[in-house]
């Protein structure tokens, strides 16, 4: 499969039940985004479904790239189990198809849509709309796939302009 | 491969760092045991070496089921993040290798190797030798898993028993 270049660039918001996904382009644009759903029982099939779905993502879109938030654990510790697990499936199977996979911070993706790093989820919601193609249609779990994906392909962009401005030799 | 019967049985005690893995027999015999060990880095390299070993195991010895302990977040509910993501990862693991999976409370596990629900890591280390072939030279993660694997062993032979029971005619 031809490799785009800048490379198509893939956010996951991981959850048991509910995963959100999207693909972003080298100028920003949502590609596609979706929400991978499992049903409520035993972990292990809905561990299963989730990657074979997470697997015909990547079977279809050539991502390089992967970004999530860092997890931390909130007051629902016990739900935040659920959560890293599907999220530990998830990173061994972008591991395993050789993603360069990036983890960034709840208030660093905040920061990089709005410009503040508190900024609540309607703020987040506003400015991804301004800026982006309408959101409609897009469940919440996939529209923060969508912030992920493009606050990485935003900070990708500064670090490797960065990187070469310090390449290049000194005056 | 030919399946054993009754079939061999797989023990597992994820972590990132270090996961136990035990098979053991109908005869509740140890076949094998081991733990799988990863560097300290990024989670994604340490999470495909894990699976990737855990995969050696189960091309090795043809499993049919396996056991885990749940998880329960203790104190230190920061390392339970990376505990329970190497945990998803195993858990679908096993599921996409067609495993059926079990798990069992902590207090179920000591209880039916020691009697005792509270038991500590050195009554279940004791009760454990007492039964079974020599554990020296399997650190505690080994021994862990050979603990679950063996408590899997013995609760499945009870509840076949009784479902054998319960599916015989009334006289």
């Amino acid at each position: 499969m031809a490799q785009p270049d800048p490379p198509l660039l893939l956010g996951v918001d991981p959850g048991l039940a509910n995963t959100g996904w999207a693909v972003v382009d080298g100028r920003l644009q949502v590609v596609a985004s979706g929400t991978i759903r499992t049903n409520p029982g035993p972990p292990v099939p809905r561990l299963v479904h989730l990657l074979a779905e997470l697997r015909k993502v990547l079977a279809t879109y050539p991502v390089q790239e992967a970004a999530l938030e860092e997890l931390f654990l909130g007051r629902n510790a016990s739900s935040a189990i659920g959560v890293a697990q599907a999220r530990g499936a998830v990173l061994a199977a972008l591991g395993e198809a050789g993603l360069e996979v990036h983890e960034y911070k709840p208030n660093h993706v905040k920061s990089v849509i709005t410009g503040y790093g508190m900024a609540g989820k309607t703020q987040m919601g506003r400015m991804l709309g301004l800026q982006l193609a309408d959101l409609s249609g897009r469940d919440h779990h996939a529209v923060d796939a969508v912030a992920i994906a493009i606050c990485h392909a935003r900070t990708r962009r500064v670090t490797k302009a960065t990187h070469g401005l310090a390449a290049r030799p000194a005056p």
